[in-house]
C-alpha cells in the first residue's frame, strides 16, 4: 500500500483548505447561466459537442473559484453521459483541470458489476491500463463510488486499485430517496439491510487503514438522515463519510454534524445545486445571471463557515 | 405507449430467427485474436485510440456473423469504459452497426443513482437529447440493465422512456457470483431480499405489458441458478428474464430451461466468452487463430441447437 491512503490526502487536504466540503459539479443545460448555454448552443447550432463545450467552461468556471477554498470536488458522470462520448471526453478534461488547480476528485459513477467487469470499471476509473510498453489513465479520479447490491465481488476490485494506488472508495450505503427503504430498510436478522452491508463496508476497509486512522473505503451516507448518521458513525468509526443532500435537498449544518467524529474528521460533506446553481436561489438571487460566478463563491463561503461554525461546537 | 413494447419486438426477433440467445460482446485487449489486437497496437504505437479501434474490428467482424443467427447483442459497456471516451465512442459505433445489421441491441450498463441523476442516465441510453431544435440519441440501445439498491425513484426514469419510446429494462434481481448472497440471500419477513425485489419488478412492470403478454420490465437472473429460476418463472410470470452464465460461466441448455415459460418464451439466454473467444476453448480450437469467426459461428450454431432442442422437450 503506498505511505499516505485516499483518506490522508483528504485529510490533508480539508486542513490545508479549513473546510471538510466537497462541490458537486452537476452540469445541466437548462439550468447553465444563459451566456454560457446560449453560446454553446448558437455557435455550431447545437450538438452534443458544444453542449458538452458549455459543460466544460462552466465546471472550469466553478473550480476556479472553489479550488482555493475546498479540498475536493465531486463530478456526477450522469450528466456528462447523457451528452454521449462527447460528454464524457469533457469529464476527462474537468478531471484534469481539477487535478492541476490541487483539487481531490471524486468521481460520482456509482458503478456496479462482478468479476473482470468490476474489474475493468476499478481498473478504468481508479487504475490504469497498459498497452505495450505504455501506460493509460482512462479516468484517473481519485475516488469514485460503487454500488454493492452484489456483494463483495463486486468491490474487491475497486478496494485491490485503492490499495495500490493511493486511491479511495465510498460505498453506496444510505441514500435520501424517498423510496431507499424499499431494499434498504429491510429488516433481517434484527437489523435492516443497509445495517448488515455497515458491517461489510467497515471489514472491506480493515486492511486500508491510513496514518490517520480512516480507511480508504469509505461509504455514502445521506445529509439529510441525521439519526441514521449518528448510528453509523458510532458502528464504523474508521469509515470516512461522503455526505450528499447539503443545501437544495434539504440538510443544514446541523444535519450532517453527526458524520463527524470528535476529531473533527469522518465527513465530507458535498453540496451541488445550491453552490453551483446559487444564482438561481432566492438568498443570492441579487448577484443575477452576470454575477453567478460570485454567487458560487458566496455560496461555498457560507456553507464553509455554517459547517465550521457547527463542527466548533461539537469538537 | 408505442403499439408494441420492447417484449413484443425482441419475441418479434426471435421467432425470425429462431432462437431465443443472444450474444455478449465483451472485448477484452488480452483475448482479441493476435491478428487485430497486433494491428491496432503496433499501428500507433499503442494508444487507448488504437485499443478502441481493435475493438471495433473485433465487434463488428462477430456481429457480421452472428446478425443473422440471433435477435440480440448484449454490449458491455465497462470495457468500452476501461478505454476511456475513446472507447464509448467506439461502444456508440458499435450500438449503430448492430441496428445496421437488424440487431436489438441491450446496454449491460447496470446503472444505478436516484432523482435528476437517474433521469439523466434513462434519456441518455433509452431517450434523447434536445438542444434547440435538434434531438440526439445518445446511446441509442434499445434496452440496458439497472440495478435496483436505490428503490423505486432509481427505476422509475427507465421504466418512463421504456413506456414512451417501446424500449426495455433488466432490473439486476438474481447474480451467480458467490458473494451475491451478501445482501440478496438476506432473509426478511421470510424470504429474502431478491423475491422482495421480484415483486417490486413486478410491480414496475404490470402498467407495461405488451401485445405479447410480457412486460417491457425484465429482470436479470443468473443462469447457473436453476433452481432460483425456476422459482422465479413461477411467481412473475410477465417479465422476460435476461440470463447471462450460459458457457463459460458454467451454465448448460439443461440450467437455463427454467427461465422459459410454456409458451417457449420468458427468456433470453447470454452467451459471452464461450462464443466470442470460442478458438480459445478446446472444443473449438481446431479452427485456430486464423479462422477465429469460424469457430463464433460454430458455437453460437452449436448454443442455438442445444437451446432449441432442451425447449422442444420442454414444450
Amino acid at each position: 500500500m503506498p505511505r499516505k491512503n485516499f483518506a490522508d490526502k483528504l485529510i490533508g487536504e480539508i486542513d490545508r483548505k479549513g473546510a471538510p466540503i466537497c462541490v458537486g459539479i452537476d452540469p445541466r443545460l437548462e439550468l447553465l447561466p444563459e451566456k454560457i448555454r446560449d453560446k454553446a448552443i448558437k455557435k455550431s447550432g447545437g450538438t452534443l459537442e458544444s453542449a458538452a463545450q458549455a459543460y466544460l467552461e462552466f465546471s472550469r468556471q466553478i473550480i476556479d473559484v472553489v479550488a482555493p477554498q475546498i479540498p475536493a470536488v465531486k463530478l456526477q458522470i450522469a450528466f456528462f453521459e447523457l451528452l454521449g462520448w462527447q460528454g464524457l471526453k469533457v469529464y476527462k478534461k474537468i478531471v484534469d483541470y481539477a487535478h492541476d488547480r490541487g483539487l481531490l476528485v471524486i468521481g460520482d459513477i456509482k458503478r456496479s458489476d462482478i468479476g473482470t467487469t468490476a474489474e475493468a470499471y476499478a481498473r478504468a476509473h481508479l487504475g490504469e491500463v497498459r498497452l505495450g510498453r505504455k501506460r493509460f489513465r482512462p479516468w484517473d479520479e481519485d475516488a469514485v463510488t460503487v454500488n454493492a447490491y452484489l456483494g463483495s465481488d463486486g468491490i474487491r476490485p475497486f478496494i485491490d486499485e485503492a490499495a495500490k494506488r493511493g486511491r479511495g472508495v465510498f460505498v453506496l450505503l444510505r441514500t435520501s430517496n424517498p423510496s431507499a427503504s424499499e431494499i434498504q430498510d429491510l429488516v433481517s436478522r434484527g437489523k435492516p439491510v443497509y445495517l448488515h452491508l455497515a458491517g461489510r463496508i467497515k471489514k472491506w476497509g480493515a486492511g486500508l487503514i491510513g496514518e490517520c486512522g480512516y480507511s480508504a473505503i469509505g461509504a455514502v451516507v445521506a445529509a439529510n438522515r441525521p439519526e441514521d448518521a449518528r448510528h453509523l458513525r458510532k458502528i464504523m468509526p474508521q469509515n470516512y463519510f461522503l455526505m450528499p443532500g447539503y443545501g437544495a435537498q434539504g440538510a443544514g449544518a446541523k444535519d450532517v454534524i453527526y458524520g463527524f467524529k470528535r476529531d473533527g474528521y469522518g465527513a465530507l460533506i458535498t453540496a451541488s445545486r445550491s453552490i453551483i446553481y446559487a444564482y438561481r436561489e432566492p438568498r443570492h438571487r441579487r448577484f443575477g445571471q452576470k454575477r453567478w460566478l460570485d454567487a458560487v463563491q458566496s455560496a461555498t463561503l457560507e456553507m464553509k463557515e455554517a459547517i465550521n461554525k457547527a463542527l466548533e461546537s461539537k469538537t
